[in-house]
């Protein structure tokens, strides 16, 4: 479809060496970002956002080129929800900077001691370089990704999806346009302008070493991309298979509430759950509880041998479903022996991303929240919290499976990585 | 030299199949080490002390099966020097894993917070999984690196020189009795036991998925091999060509002894000091004065032309000279314009490794400690102190001049490395 609509577009193409000096300028503004003040870089993206609310209808009349081109070229309607904005969406955007505008200046001193010969140590943040944002057709993404790169102080390189050209160029101007009201280099935060997938396999090269890290956004196929090609480190993940774990001493109506929230909130987002795992000491009961509650919601149920005996009216699951992420309105349902039955299911067929305990039982939380070894473990809540946004870190650019921070001398401390342990009371993500 | 040694040797050779089960099981073990309390975990460390204690002669006997081999293979003064042990060794290696056993507890809540809706937030640490560790013949690492890693939850695959062989197979045997007493699994701690090259480019492949990191130890060639072919992350470093560069503000006789020591109190170190960068603004009485005192401690001197106009009997520095990590007696000798030369010097020519200033200009030290990225950055004092326990971190597994770490939502305080900024008084490193 890129190629059709593109075909469809007079936009320019653009020649490798274009792209190096692009990425290059990018490099050079990127050392003279990292070297400014907080405040300013704080500035910058309170000028984007008055930037976005200035220019409203040129924004959306590049949008509304972008949708007539993907419409004639059939883009799903998926994909068409994901790229149309409205004055609603972009008020969304506007408040969305001002809370990355408010976090705490990111490069700062983030632990200092001193050493019996008097020598006082700080650890001190600095930014990675240029990021390289590789991202569907969500034009969002374009603005969030360079705030926050602004933010902490880092250039980006931006390459959204295709059918999103005109869109994410007049985001863009507002985002050059900010950078440039706060005195800060246009160059740092650069647009690939382009169509064409050639620059995708370029920035996975690294554009000659003037991209640092790699963040992927969009679907399976894409990430896959470059995982498998990047010569550069990723933070990304290639799926969110999330699992909800209902304990035995759970309440069913909590269960119930945040099982539904968990799958059919947003069913095309990394957070929402794939798999529903019944602790087999209270199946009898709640499988024919939480089963009924999805159906009457929609949902289809893959089940386990074990949850058809409890409820045969389910297809039964392959093989394949429990490692599967579905993005649909489609759950697998399985029953597992407590929760050391729960944590052998994740370790076999989850993908390291966010799992859900629904428990009033402190001993089995704190086993799961032990031994899962996945970035976001909830108990007593929603999968789809599994965002920057609502664990309060701001708006985040992608969430990372992986594991690796180490820089100067690599200790124990350095050998470590981390996850989140989110503790609620049966919050739903509205 | 090693094929010689290993033909003479009747160590047994390994198979693929048996270092896969070898890495199998130290992934295995690793689950279950990471689940243990930091209270074992630093038992473990004290028991591997007292068997190192209780086992001098057999250490020592082993190392002299290593040394005479080493020998024979006409094995150079520096590696002979690195391979030898005796008692006053084995106690620094003692007293070497005191230091890791009393660090805290690197498996802790790194940062907790609560959110409007209630939901409560925790950062928590996790190990990493197995570290494949490549290292020269230097029997002290293995120690270090297996304590290091039981410290922080972590297994391990120790694969070091082959001239070491013996002496880190009775080091190695310490590891194991010290997990046992401590009811931690053995196989959480691994010595490839080979002298093949072979077993190396098996771990730089990941063996299965069941390393998650490499650190390499040793030569370029090693460190290079590393970088170049590992297909899982490297935390380290190809070479530390460190400066020292002296300030018009800088008390001469403070950069005598600093530039001394940086460069000659350890030449074979990462952070031995490689070339010295004067202020141009003092470079007439500091050039001559730092410069024979270099010569007179024995140490040889390549300078630029202003320099050589300055001090003129000394070699000429070549365009290679500025970049090479000379581990000798040797220093390249530069006239710079300021801090500010000094910045763009070491922008062109460093390895982000470890860089000193010495100056009383409070301005001149801020600049530097901004502009410079480099992992660690020192004020009036030696380069020689860029080493984990030097800067309080206790003993460190290597040095890493990379940037990431990123797990969870990715969002700004997820894009920012970190640098050390170690400010002194002219402290020397004893």
């Amino acid at each position: 479809m890129a190629n059709v609509t593109s075909m469809k577009s007079n936009a320019p193409d653009i020649s490798r060496d274009s792209l190096l000096m692009l990425a290059r300028e990018a490099r050079e503004a990127a050392k003279s970002l990292a070297l400014t003040s907080g405040e300013t870089r704080t500035q910058a993206i309170y000028a984007i956002a008055n930037e976005v609310t200035g220019r409203v209808s040129e924004i959306l009349e590049s949008n509304i080129k972008d949708m007539s081109a993907a419409q004639e070229s059939g883009l799903s309607e998926a994909k068409l929800d994901r790229l149309s904005l409205d004055e609603k969406r972009l008020e969304g955007f506007v408040s969305a900077l001002k809370e990355i505008a408010v976090l705490p200046d990111p490069l700062r001193v983030l632990a200092s001691w001193e050493r019996p010969n008097g020598l006082q140590i700080e650890r001190m943040a600095t930014p990675l370089g240029v990021i390289g944002m590789i991202y569907e057709s969500r034009p969002g993404v374009t603005l969030d990704a360079a705030c926050l790169c602004i933010k902490s102080g880092n250039g980006a390189i931006l390459r959204g999806g295709s059918e999103s050209f005109h869109s994410n160029r007049a985001l863009h101007r507002c985002v050059v346009a900010g950078l440039e009201h706060a005195g800060l280099p246009r160059a740092a935060i650069a647009l690939v302008p382009t169509r064409e997938r050639r620059s995708v396999s370029e920035m996975l090269a690294g554009l000659d070493g003037c991209i640092d890290v790699i963040v992927p956004r969009g679907g399976r196929s894409l990430v896959e991309l470059v995982w498998d090609k990047a010569r550069v480190p990723v933070f990304g993940h290639l799926e969110g298979v999330c699992h909800v774990y209902v304990d035995k001493s759970a309440r069913l109506d909590m269960a119930c509430e945040i099982v539904v929230n968990s799958k059919l909130r947003r069913t095309g987002i990394c957070g929402a759950a794939e798999t529903l795992l019944v602790d087999s000491a209270c199946a009898q009961e709640y499988v024919s509880a939480l089963a009924s509650t999805l159906r009457e919601h929609g949902c289809e149920i893959r089940g386990d041998n074990r949850a058809r005996q409890i409820y045969p009216d389910i297809k039964a699951a392959t093989g394949e479903d429990w490692s599967k992420e579905y993005l649909d309105k489609i759950i697998t349902l399985g029953v597992v022996d407590g929760v050391r039955g729960a944590i052998e299911h994740i370790a076999a067929y989850g993908s390291g991303h966010t799992e859900s305990i629904v428990s009033e039982d402190a001993d089995a939380v704190a086993q799961f929240f032990r031994n899962v070894d996945s970035a976001i473990l909830l108990h007593n809540a929603s999968t789809q919290f599994a965002d920057g946004g609502e664990l309060g870190m701001g708006a985040e650019i992608g969430i990372a499976t992986g594991k690796f921070h180490a820089r100067g001398p690599v200790g124990a401390e350095q050998l470590v990585g981390w996850k989140y342990l989110v503790r609620g009371s049966g919050q739903l993500r509205p």
